[in-house]
């Protein structure tokens, strides 16, 4: 079962159009919410008034004023108000201040248009320079929503006597998750007597979330809130936290009301007001020995987390702890500082921070080569990673780790020396096509730290239903990505099951429990292994109560659950996480083990630029990646071919384009994403290396495949152009011209 | 909890003598039973007659032709009959022939030398050499009850070039368990219409071994034959397989009289038929570069197997598996083989067969760093494995492996440098009196080969009782190792539970899952593993069914627990291990994980040789280890204490004398084991390195302290003396005295 490509368990309903989405959910009565926002990046809020024309009588009108429990979203910090209320600070240009409800969609949004706001405003920090400098404090003291350090060893005893020291600075930019379906949300409020109990379904991504974040705004008890979760239209960490937030409103629209309430952002809203990529600028300072053994890193890390703190402290964790990369390298320090600025506030996405600072590692180790007369391959090769090395925060690698085979493959399969040859003879050639090769290695950690999953101490479990199937209780949610399939693979496997008689129940916090979020590559081995337990433990409960013999077939199988469920009304078996003890992690000092273990990979590309139109086309892409066992070869595929779209989008094409705090470029004619037009053939080889850690020997997977193409990319660029100022993305067809006129002029 | 010295469970019973051994369970209108054997090692049974002056008629009287089922023994192999027929061969001279039964115990003895065997006697192998060179062929075609062959690249392209290449012999001798309570069975069996049931209540390490020879041996299905633990006093491996044998006898005299029947041996019968460690001969070549590198191991090792296969097979295995120690070898081939012989069959015996090859290997390594000038502790260091290194069956080395580290801690406790120094300027001055100081470092295999635990695929589980309490179900035995302590620390650590909450159930088929035999240093390891998970599922399904809220204490766990057992009935979690998929095993080529993981460690001893009568004492002892987390340390420093006194006497002083293949010195007066009189300080020193494979860390320990001693003492002897032909245990006042005499001689 594992390792078998099967068919997708929600496949089927979305390509006949009966998978229920959110705004699929019908509600009779429901009326449509909209929210009015304060269109200036910073200032205190003195009035709220409501314009002629409209029947304000009709409408369900929601301030600050209104909340019944805490006005603070609950997250990693409680700092963001659902609604800012008169006499408050508004801190970005999107910030929610009204919501409006009516049966009319249209009249909404008309109400929307007409409701202005007083506002006496403040000067903005709208940059991370300007946050740093301290040109305003906007957030705290010294504007930093977030500061790590992690040390090894002394950078400083190093750069004195090391042969070489390189010093460089990268920047890159947000990003939109683009999922299809944009942020939508359906409350209902349902009251007796004095009991309330709130509902939400959503496109969310953490149901326990969205869960305590609605317990703190209506101050109600555990069982009084039901999150429930949609099919889903994608996500990637675009709906991990907004959610908390824009489901709040739904429900302060539903209980005022009385009524069912949609909330169900366009794509115009959603651009401009949700989540992104955290923009960042990392410093590198580097040292090496005369034959290029790296022996030191220094590295000052900074992320713009914008108005809130949203997901930021845990975004900048995992940059900072990316930023050594794959090698070996005894003297390490790093300083990452998340700090704010008076716009939307990003949040999650894809790679959650690992693109960034891999970025600027992968780019800077490839300038490093060209400076040491080296090759970028060499230079690798002798400096990665081996079992028995230890990174930055103290871990050791306790793999089999083979990163010069992981990068030969690459290379090998992109065709890397045979191009570099003819790629240097053919760029002589006049004319504006030039080509260039490059690659990038990188890893992305699986899985929350160590501190991070004790602390979640996920459940999942393992239901028999009455007609003898079995179905997997899970708060993980399917964006697409596969969790439905690949977890009835596990728990089919383990249970030694076809396929088909595994499922896997709706996601509702009335019915699972809390696996955690669905995040951080965690899913199929943090709680696919949980599963596995449950599973193990759900057949032994049957044999041990006498209503399974071993060994048995599917058909006895599904008899012992039915016999089981008419016998005992129901059955079921929960897993927990619990740390394995070779893990340790320090929150404090930042040492110890970052991730339970972390999937590698080398991608290589292959450029040509046009110089009359400084248009980069993507002529070949290779990803080459150790994953541990993989679960369903074809949804890791997918994952992989996406992330790198996603990647080579993030590196070449995507721009948010901004204006005082606010993005002008809200729309899908103007935000570039690639399309498969756009996109090269993409090669996907996993180099399989079985991990005990996950199920079946499966490691992390969605993230990775972002980490790697901009690097790739630039690295190609620059084998394609020659020495030229390449250390930001997107690498825009205008940064590039401006670039080569650097060189030209300079 | 884990890490706490926390109280025996079954201590306060032991103290105040209310705990109840086999024999001290009440059977009204019990039989005693006695045993008549051969006393011939090999021949053809031709008759059997009962002489006279017994009153033949009140006996019950089983031979091999009232087995109702299958006359062989369920083993790793079914070769060896319950009881010799009339017309069959007898292959030991304490082979089972009649079982008698009768109410007075004193009149049964007296009976049992009244039956005379007619026996067509045949020639007998006796020792190792005979069996090789096929004198007789008494097992197979070739003498061979198990034969093994390990490859590594290949020793024969080393020998050529190597700078240095050495070979030698060594031999161990059997050695007695000496449990405190011989072996003893009460059986009973009860017969209503059609239906027969076997119960059979002993001193037992493995129930569900007995299980199965009961099953076999009757012919019943698994629910008609029960086994039931009870206290126990002592095993060591002695009662791993042997239960089955004489489980079977005391079933059979309860089946054919109809009633309870117990088969309790006085400690001569123990002595002399039960099982004993293997014999062994261990010839070694080996080769080294110049500078002392070991390039090639080549071993060729045989044990003594006696007359039938029981654990030879798996002991050889072991064995053969421990052969290279602890050090990385490129190239090693080894061919192992168990032979039969004409002597009642050895079994199992702490350590397993690793006891045997490692005192070869660290004997020789030895006598190789004198040979090639250098100092043993150098030598040692040049070669240990670690992290990434690749062992003689390709398993790979994945943890934070510090040899140097552990045999520094052992030369520092002990004062190695500095009594080397003393001891050479000692023994230079006239006096009988030389003293010396030696070492060894080795390791153990912990559990059973992947292979193995996969094939068992144990069971444990963890049942809350009605006043509230947590009972752990499992098969494995308490003989005095402290598995009612540990397991309970486990369970109570997973539940977060006082230890008091915790106790274990009593090991019975008809209530315990088969969580596989006590054996193989795997119950804390393996077996607490699964009762992890099994406490945690629990755990879970008392919150998922409402019965319990968290954060609990140990309290509302108690009233929860009470509640579910009041509402449900019964409350049960189960566990079953699953291999990790990054341990595989092939049994054909002996490639793969040989074992989950290793425990580690280095013992130094000081000895004192008295030249005058020969006789050693030990002055000194120290034991360091690295075995993961220690669980109970207050436990486990007893099972190194003990391990370390066993490898003491099995090095010095325990001898089997034996005539015509049966043992002469069957009493414990001149079979002799070390008292505490006799015994040095034992440091115990506990290097803890959590493994993630372990329940909180915990890797397996029992066997361990059995492997050090006996190379350690040798090299410390000759270290006293000088290069002698120390190559052989145990190294009696007799052997030395002429080994001495070989040198002043030769």
């Amino acid at each position: 079962m594992i390792g078998a490509s099967s068919i997708r368990k929600e496949g089927r309903a979305k390509v006949l159009g009966t998978a229920c989405y959110t705004d699929d959910k019908f509600m009779p009565d429901a009326l449509h919410g909209v929210t009015v926002r304060s269109q200036v990046p910073r200032g205190i809020l003195r009035g709220i008034h409501f314009g002629e024309g409209i029947p304000w009588a009709d409408f369900t009108v929601v301030t600050a004023a209104d909340i019944p429990g805490k006005n603070l979203v609950a997250s990693v910090v409680h700092d963001q108000p659902f609604l800012v209320g008169i006499g408050e600070e508004i801190t970005h240009a999107e910030q929610p201040v009204v919501l409006l409800a009516h049966p009319d969609r249209f009249l909404a949004e008309k109400a929307r248009a007409a409701v202005q706001l007083e506002v006496e405003e403040r000067p903005a920090i709208l940059d991370i320079q300007a946050s740093l400098d301290l040109e305003q404090v906007i957030y705290g003291t010294h504007n930093l929503l977030k500061e790590i350090r992690i040390q090894k060893g002394d950078p400083a005893t190093v750069w004195a006597q090391a042969a070489h020291v390189f010093e460089g600075e990268y920047h890159t930019g947000a990003q939109e998750q683009m999922y299809l379906e944009p942020n939508a949300m359906v409350a209902m409020v349902e009251r007796a007597g004095e009991e309330t109990r709130v509902t939400v379904w959503g496109s969310l991504q953490c149901p326990y979330y969205v869960h305590s974040a609605l317990k703190q705004l209506f101050g109600l008890p555990e069982d009084k809130v039901r999150v429930v979760a949609m099919e889903m239209g994608g996500a990637f960490g675009g709906k991990e936290d907004y959610p908390s937030v824009n489901g709040g409103h739904a429900a302060l629209l539903a209980w005022k009301s009385g009524r069912p309430v949609k909330l169900i952002y366009d794509r115009e809203e959603d651009l401009a007001c949700t989540t992104k990529r955290h923009p960042s600028r990392t410093r590198l300072k580097t040292a090496f020995d005369a034959e290029g053994h790296l022996l030191a890193v220094e590295a000052d890390f900074v992320l713009d987390g914008g108005a809130y703190a949203t997901m930021s402290p845990v975004v900048l964790s995992r940059g900072a702890l990316h930023v050594a990369g794959v090698y070996r390298c005894p003297h390490v320090k790093v300083h990452a500082r998340a700090v704010a600025t008076n716009t939307p506030p990003p949040g999650a996405f894809r790679g959650f921070g690992a693109p960034q600072s891999l970025f600027a590692l992968e780019r800077h180790l490839d300038i490093c080569a060209r400076k040491l007369g080296l090759d970028a391959v060499d230079l690798r090769r002798k400096n990665f990673l081996r079992m028995g090395d230890t990174m930055a925060t103290g871990q050791v690698i306790r793999e089999d780790l083979d990163l010069g085979g992981i990068m030969d493959r690459a290379l090998e399969e992109v065709g890397y020396r045979a191009k570099r040859k003819a790629f240097a003879a053919s760029n002589q050639v006049a004319g504006p096509i030039k080509r260039g090769v490059g690659f990038a290695v990188f890893m992305h950690g699986c899985g929350f730290t160590g501190g991070g999953e004790t602390y979640l101490a996920s459940v999942a479990g393992v239901e028999g239903l009455a007609d003898g199937t079995v179905s997997v209780l899970a708060a993980s949610t399917e964006m697409g990505q596969g969790k439905n399939t690949v977890f009835s693979q596990i728990v089919a496997e383990a249970l030694k099951l076809p396929f088909e008689m595994v499922d896997v129940a709706q996601v509702d916090t009335d019915r699972v429990p809390n696996s955690g979020p669905t995040v951080a590559s965690r899913s199929t081995m943090m709680v696919g292994r949980i599963l596995e337990d449950a599973a193990i433990g759900f057949k032994q409960s049957l044999v041990q109560q006498g209503f399974l013999r071993e060994p048995y077939t599917a058909d006895t199988f599904r008899a012992a659950v039915q016999k089981a469920v008419a016998t005992l009304g129901s059955v079921k078996c929960y897993g927990q996480y619990h740390r394995p003890p070779n893990i340790t992690w320090d929150d404090a000092t930042y040492q110890g083990d970052a991730y339970p273990t972390f999937s590698w990979a080398c991608y290589a590309a292959e450029v040509a630029v046009d110089l009359d139109t400084y248009e980069v086309k993507v002529e070949d892409f290779i990803a080459v990646q150790e994953v541990g066992r993989v679960v369903n070869p074809m949804l890791a595929e997918g994952q992989i071919e996406g992330g790198v779209a996603q990647g080579i989008g993030w590196g070449l094409w995507e721009e948010v384009t901004t204006q005082r705090g606010r993005m002008l470029n809200n729309q899908m004619t103007n935000y570039i994403i690639p399309t498969s037009a756009d996109l090269p053939r993409i090669k996907v080889v996993f180099l399989e290396n079985a991990h005990p850690a996950g199920p079946g020997g499966a490691k992390g997977i969605g993230e990775l495949p972002m980490d790697g193409p901009a690097p790739a990319l630039l690295n190609a660029l620059e084998n394609a152009l020659g020495a030229l100022r390449l250390d930001e993305v997107p690498m825009t067809p205008e940064r590039l011209l401006a670039r080569c006129e650097e060189v030209s002029h300079g």
